[in-house]
């Protein structure tokens, strides 16, 4: 069974290392796979979105552990979630949220057994004594009522809005990927309703003419924007940072007009 | 048979990878974690330490190769330590000296049999030539006492001493993780002498009254002291860095006094 | 199987983890070896490098998939190109090219069948659309020629020539790993050719006299030049970054020369 993490613990420290010997101790069998421990730390929107991108490619039945926990140690409760066929588990903090889009998951656990984590749980830990044994329990073939009492709610985090006019479409970027990518939350649906025009996108004091097919389509150096691989409207720089050049941001907005 | 991997060698390069072409391609079957490749180059104590705080979750029996190695290519020896029924393979540089803690090893190898090394052994990199391969024979099977004479010492790191009066514990840091948050070597222990009073912890001009129970515990920018998932005291400030914020270095004293 | 990974993707993103939710997703037996993610960005020198250098530790039959792939969306074929006995996959750009030295490949596929790809295929991230699928698929048993028509060409890189009279040799900087070791493309073949003579290394208005044995050779901070774990020429400082003190980049000239 396929385990795989995602965590704003970076790469310096043995921490995911830790949560894999957990993981390994209790199923030895247990594959693991990384998506990200380079998550912003405590950035919970970048996991979330890390998840949604990332969940679809993993086969049914695979087990995402995702800790970005800002509020480790207080009140906010552990959540194993069941959506799909596969699994989500971590901090009740919304990290969860965006891979279930519109849906109902089909169960909601509260990580409230002890029997399944590591004793005594610490303060600062719970990816090591919580998440992790939940996860090697899991893929063991425990069912994920034994871990604690069925809730019906969790935590979402809010997807910005994409507004739209006839003409114009208003978004914003969401995510810059190390390249320097970015990534607003304009889908491809969005933008077909505008199809058939020529396309202005604007960002800051920016200005780029029409959708490009790939990056290759523009020369080194100059800004394009395109449909990106997670389905986004993308502003990008061939070979070189439009983060870097334009100052860029998340959360800066970003505006598709129709060419007249 | 599990292998983990703690190095300085960084993700920029394929050295990692090399070893584990290595391991594999005398083990098909082992199965390899990363602990961390991110240990400040050269940096003996804080793999040592790494190494400490991981071990104990791996299963008993788990292989664990750490390479730190300021001195490769000259006379140090490359050594496999038994202990508690797991193995230890590394550079006799004291990194794998503080998991031993006050116990004596079971076994301790000098890796000095060519026939379990690649041929010829470079002067650069061990962990390709010497420690992989010792890692993966152990793995499929071979006896310790194949891969050279036994020995009697190792190096051995000083773990700087917690002082303690009747009111006062001093100490210093001696991590500090991605997060920037500032690791003592002082533990619940020796806290516990001084339990039933009020603490303040002093740490440069920086002073913090009592133990938090978790980050959360204060609110967001504000310094917090509590015992750490590795049972030691630790200074950090909520969702920042710690480190950033006071300037702080590995080697600082921190004090603990009670407040009467 | 093992499949190995050689990206310019970094660490944050998670597009390596999507890859290998791809990968098993098809296969879920596919063992998965990351060479480097941190290959500096559309940099295809250091990529066939580090390939080159890797390839050799792992067991024939070994899947290398490198994808570091300024063009694409482009024109440049996505290729699969089968070695003593071993596969290499990844766009026409050269990446595979110094892993076949002299020798020609066994067969080259151009990777056309759609049959083996995820649909639709992006503009923008072929490591996930058909070189992960084709690495999976290949993993599994699939015939090379199943992935698409033979070719006879590939893209070749152009490794920098090594300059030799009979008292000099004239190379340059081809990689500079993460200590800030600075390697050279003069192998240690080349210098037989001067041995039994004591030799000059310099760079930039830096001279060092002789070849060391290793690192520890020399005192901490001092230069050192010594053949190094890839049969190679390196200039490093003991316990220091080479890089950072002469501030040599890639492409510097390194010249040897007898000293009379």
């Amino acid at each position: 069974m396929l385990i795989t993490l995602t965590t704003d613990f970076g790469y310096t420290d043995p921490f995911v290392g830790i949560m894999k010997g957990v993981i390994c101790g209790i199923n030895p069998q247990a594959r693991i796979v990384d998506l990200s421990h380079g998550i912003p730390a405590q950035n919970i929107m970048a996991a979330a979105l890390v998840l949604r991108q990332s969940a679809q490619y993993f086969p049914r039945g695979t087990i995402h552990v995702a800790v970005v926990d800002p509020g480790v140690g207080s009140a906010r409760r552990p959540l194993l979630v069941e959506h799909d066929g596969s699994y989500f588990i971590g901090p009740d903090k919304g990290v969860l949220s965006l891979v279930m889009k519109a849906k109902r998951p089909t169960r909601i656990v509260h990580l409230s057994n002890p029997g399944y984590q590591l004793r005594p749980t610490s303060a600062t830990f719970h990816g090591r004594d919580i998440f992790a044994p939940t996860a090697a329990y899991l893929s063991r073939g425990t069912a994920p009522e034994a871990f604690g009492e069925t809730t019906d709610d969790f935590a979402k985090l809010i997807w910005p809005t994409v507004l739209k006019t006839e003409t114009t479409i208003r978004g914003e970027i969401v995510y810059i990927d190390g390249f320097g990518n970015l990534f607003t939350n304009i889908g491809a649906d969005d933008l077909k309703e505008l199809s058939g025009h020529r396309l202005r996108i604007t960002l800051r004091d920016l200005s780029i003419l029409g959708l490009a097919a790939n990056y290759a389509a523009v020369e080194p150096d100059k800004y394009v924007a395109l449909i990106n691989s997670w389905g986004l409207l993308e502003i990008a720089i061939c070979k070189g940072s439009a983060q870097k050049h334009s100052g860029a941001i998340i959360g800066d907005k970003v505006q598709v007009t129709q060419v007249p």
